[in-house]
């Protein structure tokens, strides 16, 4: 006989069940992977060499709960210099990427059936994190300068008279996954005007801002925000790798003591001190070679979605980043080719229903990636993906 | 003005202010710290280079959801050999060292008010999980052969007259924190009998199994189990260094696909892919050695204990772990004096209130840790601790 952990279980928590990660495909335009070949493999043995002989001693010990002190007094050089943010290093809180972070700022904030504001299309993770704490997320409509502050005063207005409130708008504000759009300086001032108005706290998930590839950076929410209303989430997956699993956020001090009531375990101080190590030597030009190399990449893909799409599909031309949304005739619907793609002609895709807070919409769009393939491999797997998709009488 | 979070906080969630840590003292029997000459940095560096070489353009790639795959492969192994525990890389999860999983095992199991057992004296960190998760705590007594069945199964009766159920018994069965017992296999038999019985979980915190430095090895709860009853963590944080914040946990697969729902954001592959290098070289061998150097420290404390405190106070004879739990003269109040220690003679300990689920008991206990300070120093910082006691006229 078993135990029955059925009747055991907590409230409002489900099985997510463990699958193996689908195969990836040759041409992977799927999850958002950089360069395998970015990996500065030499300078980060060399800065966990430096690391050990400075701090080895202290993996015997545990670190701040907060994390590595030195790289949140990092972080505060960097927010400042790059996101026109002030803060101190007891004002920085480090996570399991940026993912353990959203997590648990949700965590904090929100019970089941409580309402969340996102753009129309939003990535995926935080969709997912949003849905297993069972709360109701409305999409807010944008265009190439982002959400639509009149949009989103109708929404809430809308949510107003149902006589419930939005606790928390969810945005990434520059190089937004998967639309690409970053939102003018003009327009974050009038969301923020409208933010502030309600009540409404603004989670700025900021993990693209570092790699802009053309325009002028744009200051971030946490910065423009008068009322203490931001809580700023930034990482280091998209600018060494996900492999470091390192992420970091910033909020008004209250928040961040609700945050360690939520917070589980310690991030690794091995991986903490050598990305210190490296990230105060390295990062900035590291930054600037893995941006040359995709904005080459995103080059390669529009042209190739040029060439081969031509008149049949729109798709979006972002500054930076490393997603192009495309998006094809209405009607079609490109989820349920997942699969046949990846075993017919080796190319990987999001589809659009993945990053819909509404699960039945989205069927028409897909995600394209370009950070881990070289530029002909991009050129061949979009004309592979286009051939495709005119065989199944898509385009 | 600012945005008044307090207003939208989710329910059940509170403030964890953000503290420094406190000063370590000079004689730092407070924290579990390993030697910190122990930390094997070259052995390490060679790992690290060894893995980038392997694996690290994997480093631009989101590691598996549940954690490298050849750390889990290597923990099959382990497990088998170690603790009899026969399971597949898809059962083991890791998680940021042995905190992150059992926050997490509360998380799916345990509301606000659902009832926990553990030791009458216990690991403070779980108290605090417990306790942020509002739970309500029943400490069973134990002897030197860990806890009694006999009162685990009066409290359970005890419980159920109250028309409740026990949620959950939390055990760190061998080398118990902080009272160093280890429960013998025939009680362990016997308890799993009464869990059953009740169809009560166990939580086995097995984070200390391989610090044995006398006697021969007790057999896992997980592997004397039938019933599928028991969820296994286990921990790299007293074998290489917390620093590495790596924990790893087993179950029945349900329970698994529970956890994977509650799991936020990923252990960092850096870490990982070293430590899994490092384990299958090296880990055996430095076991070993960091066993010989705690068994002399161990030793080296037990009789400073008995040349300074002679027959004034009673304390634990642990076969391995990191701690002896010291019992002074009933009436008296240590809780009050760490402060005082710390500024006075140098010298850390941790009071027994926090290690007490009754937060009115443990007042005249204390935990002491041997892992960090050499033989002389534990020594001397005993003898400080005994004069100093001496003249608060507690012994």
């Amino acid at each position: 006989m078993s135990l029955d952990f059925e009747t055991i279980y907590a409230s409002n928590k489900f099985a997510n069940p463990r699958l193996q990660p689908p195969r990836r495909a040759k041409y992977d335009f799927a999850v958002a992977y950089a360069d395998p070949n970015s990996i500065p493999n030499a300078e980060i043995l060399m800065c966990l060499e430096e690391a050990l002989l400075d701090y080895g001693s202290e993996l015997a010990i545990y670190t701040h709960t907060q994390g590595n002190t030195n790289l949140r007094e990092y972080l505060v050089n960097k927010l400042s210099h790059n996101r026109d943010i002030q803060v101190t290093p007891d004002e920085i809180i480090l996570g399991n990427g940026s993912a353990e972070i959203i997590d648990m700022v949700c965590d904090i904030l929100l019970d089941p059936h409580d309402i969340v504001l996102t753009d129309q299309w939003v990535y995926g993770g935080t969709l997912k994190t949003l849905r297993k704490k069972m709360t109701d997320i409305r999409g807010v409509e944008s265009d190439e300068e982002g959400m639509v502050p009149e949009l989103l005063e109708q929404s809430i207005k809308k949510i107003i008279k149902e006589g419930k409130r939005p606790k928390l708008l969810y945005l990434i504000p520059t190089f937004q996954n998967p639309q690409g759009f970053t939102i003018t300086s003009a327009r974050r001032e009038k969301i923020l005007e409208i933010t502030n108005k309600y009540n409404i706290p603004i989670l700025e998930d900021d993990c693209y801002a570092d790699n802009r590839y053309d325009g002028t950076q744009v200051t971030s929410f946490f910065n423009l925000d008068a009322e203490d209303s931001v809580i700023y989430v930034g990482s280091f997956s998209k600018i060494i790798g996900p492999g470091m699993a390192l992420g970091y956020m910033t909020a008004p001090s209250s928040v961040l003591d609700m945050i360690m009531n939520v917070k589980r375990g310690r991030v690794s101080d091995f991986t903490a001190m050598t990305v210190e190590k490296y990230a105060n030597r390295f990062l900035d030009e590291h930054i600037l070679k893995i941006n040359h190399i995709q904005k080459k990449r995103r080059d390669s893909m529009l042209s190739a979605l040029g060439e081969n799409f031509g008149t049949s599909a729109r798709w979006s031309n972002p500054d930076g980043g490393l997603y192009i949304w495309l998006e094809l005739p209405q009607g079609c619907d490109v989820q349920k080719l997942v699969e046949k793609s990846l075993n017919q002609i080796d190319v990987g895709f999001h589809p659009g229903t993945d990053y819909s807070p509404d699960p039945t919409k989205g069927h028409n769009f897909m995600r394209l990636c370009y950070g881990y393939n070289d530029t002909e491999e991009i050129s061949t797997g979009i004309s592979k993906l286009a051939e495709f998709l005119s065989k199944e009488e898509i385009i």
